[in-house]
């Protein structure tokens, strides 16, 4: 068996991601362009945000429910704005049972039209609102450049969808929203992120307001994490969605959409790697303590095992463990193996922990190893978690602050964004106008990527055009 | 609020499934022809199912991961039988991006041939095998005559695939996850079943023996719950997916495949429910206890809502409650929506019971009402609870073991076949001939459904062709 290597991050940032993924097991390329394979190791991290966002969600008294994947073409037709935003990226299947389809039927891209042709059906009262409802499913859309996680063909995802009586309501349901999605990006996946509105060029077509979480990576690009938006009563109008109010009176729904999608896991792998691979956050770690017993002769290998067994025993049911018997592989080997899988901790022991009833713990984060005793193991391991927990989040943050540029100077913002290395985040005045943002995106290939909600109430002018501007704008190149 | 009903089974068996579905709230029609939407109580439900079989996988060493939607139209074209069976039901993706594609996407109908791809690029040693891996998706075939969870053309399901080094482990892991599903159908289902073996035309395509688990609904037709799949070497031939063995030489793997689909619901509706709607096993069941509080006069209300926290408090996570304090809905109307949607337990609390320490419970299996005290009432709902799904088993194994028929005279068999209504399963001595089995089912509309693993040993001939027979096959009319 020959050791595991890859590209080190420093050298080549987009080797090294792609490298880490597919050597850690994460995913792998499908046979169809632009698709993935999402492997045991990676799904199972998946599996961690869904359970996490479905604690989330249930807490916000959101329901799963399932839409079906195919939607009649016109049905994308009937939001004038939504249409032009997927029309270029749709799948569409046209043969059905060996006859061409009569009305052919895209593969949704996100799921406003038909969910919007059900609530019109569900709903007819006021009593009948907030409905509430959130969908774990596959969404495909035909992207041209193509990367694991990041941007795939087909992709997995949830994507909530709410609608109530008035205009307030669904503004907060989409604030509100947000809001979960930052505490699980912060507190679950140790993201530090920037919570915000998206601009007028930058927001879901079909949308009133979109909001986003910007998250910077590694490389100082920014990674938009998870979207939530107010759709008004566009979808509503044009799907006659309405409901009788207490006056009895037909009213429009008000509604909501919000997704976070496998790219979260691209988020995890930029934030966080380094040149030995994955460092994954303890609370969405499929492992989170890999233990490594360590024998040299015969007779020392059955009373090793037989303690990792016991310590296995102690940490129970509170700690996700891992046991790396193998035979025919050094520790060393083992060591690298699972330095590359990110896993938070590494526990080893061998036959002198044994004697002094010690056990030896490699943090993942910051690589040191510390000695100690078998005795109260378990609350030192949790604390550990923390530990590394919120360092990983406090180690991203300060990167993520000593990255956040304030410039008012565009000569000097346009010098910042040349070359291919990313810059970082620039906090800038900005008059939030689409022809403006067009002409900046041309010349610098940096986006705005969201009006943070903290905002500090002064006023300027726009760092590019000149004109007066209220609020200040994050741009950054992206993926 | 008027009162909802459903057809009574004993009217139109056919008219009270789709109505029990649509008013109990599982699912409803979508608006694309032989597609469904699952509503939260019915996804609530396939969540419990699919919690369930992943404690199962993990515990027989199964991991989950996710293969893509799209397969290659030339994949399925590789082994022969799968393309045969396949090539009828596909939905075909000819335009993607606006552009038609090169080469058509299949939209997957199972994922054998794109998993077999990525077996073969992961698979290098024995070292590497078994390979035991599941995946949760929708999956599409184009089905002509559709009804809600039986027969969709999109579907939801598991289907687990793995790899191994010999023909007795593979042979070993197909019976083994047949044994899996009807522990499941069984214990957790209350749905009896039978196991056994497909005959030649009823076998899964591409497989060298199919398993399955046969039901009894309601109307004595037969439905396939689940289906396991030893498949030879057929797909490692067709995609090359190869091993070293310890001697280091190239060998195919002997793979299997295994599905459960959200057909299982239709099984779950179709063989508990009566008269009033539902009856669902409070293994699965999204709510296991109703709590409804009884007032009239408002200075009660306080009082009895007070009680229904305290008992919701002392009944804690073990049981998953609902309590249901709409205004403006009578007592009756309430019991008569639960009773619709299955919830195996009611308690009903008011005033007077209130003054008793009292509650009454009615069970949804029995309707049977009685009043307990308030102590102990958690040691007394989880013992009611495991009493109605052993109850609903044992009923459910009585109505198909009455409605099973040692049958050895063909003309008594076609007698038995005739009309509409269809006359339970019929155990008969067979050739086991495909040509035999067309005629059966062109003659009676009975198809086999399997040959089950209990069989007495002794032999017999043909109960159609009269040739030589060594087992007893189940032969019915079947979903």
């Amino acid at each position: 068996m020959s050791q595991q290597k890859v590209t080190p991050r420093s050298e080549d940032y987009s080797r090294w991601y792609t490298e880490v993924i597919q050597k850690a097991e994460l995913a792998d390329y499908a046979p169809v362009r632009g698709c993935m394979v999402i492997r045991p190791y990676g799904y199972a991290l998946w599996e961690n945000i869904q359970d996490t966002l479905n604690s989330m969600f249930k807490a916000t008294g959101h329901k799963n429910a399932y839409f079906p994947l195919f939607i009649p073409e016109s049905f994308l037709k009937k939001e004038a704005e939504h249409v032009e935003g997927f029309a270029p990226e749709l799948a569409v299947v046209t043969i059905g049972g060996g006859k061409e389809l009569e009305e052919p039927l895209v593969v949704r891209p996100t799921s406003e039209t038909i969910i919007n042709h059900m609530f019109a059906q569900w709903i007819h009262s006021y009593r009948d609102l907030p409905l509430l409802l959130n969908q774990w499913c596959n969404v495909v859309r035909w992207e041209l450049r193509t990367r694991l996680f990041l941007r795939t063909l087909e992709f997995l995802w949830q994507e909530g969808h709410t609608a109530h009586a008035t205009a307030e309501e669904s503004e907060a349901e989409a604030r509100r929203m947000l809001g979960v999605y930052q505490n699980f990006a912060e507190n679950f996946g140790a993201v530090p992120v920037i919570p915000g509105r998206k601009s007028e060029s930058e927001k879901f077509a079909g949308a009133v307001v979109s909001y986003s979480i910007e998250a910077m990576m590694g490389d100082k690009r920014a990674l938009q994490s998870g979207t939530s938006h107010n759709l008004g009563q566009n979808f509503a109008k044009a799907f006659g969605t309405q409901y009788l109010d207490k006056n009895n009176v037909l009213q429009y729904v008000w509604q909501t959409s919000w997704g976070l999608s496998t790219r979260f896991i691209g988020a995890i792998i930029m934030v966080h790697g380094d040149d030995q691979g994955l460092i994954l956050p303890p609370k969405l770690a499929p492992t989170q303590v890999v233990i490594v017993p360590i024998w040299r002769k015969d007779e020392d290998k059955a009373r090793v095992l037989a303690a990792v067994d016991q310590i296995k025993a102690d940490l129970g049911a509170q700690v996700r463990i891992e046991v790396d018997d193998r035979e025919g592989f050094t520790p060393g080997f083992k060591f690298n193996e699972w330095e590359l899988r990110g896993v938070p901790l590494r526990l080893e022991i061998g036959p002198k922990d044994l004697e002094q009833a010690n056990v030896v713990l490699a943090r993942r984060d910051t690589r040191q190893k510390v000695t100690v005793p078998q005795a109260g193991l378990l609350p030192h391991i949790l604390q550990t978690l923390d530990e590394i927990q919120s360092n990983m989040f406090t180690r991203a943050k300060d990167f993520m602050d000593a990255n956040t540029f304030d410039v008012s100077d565009y000569g000097q913002f346009k010098e910042m964004m040349q070359g291919e290395e990313a810059a970082g985040f620039v906090r800038a005045y900005w008059c939030g106008d689409r022809g403006c943002e067009a002409q900046i995106k041309e010349e610098t290939r940096a986006t705005s990527r969201c009006i943070p909600f903290e905002q500090d109430g002064t006023q300027g002018v726009c760092f590019h055009c000149g004109r007066p501007a209220t609020e200040k704008v994050i741009f950054a190149k992206a993926y």
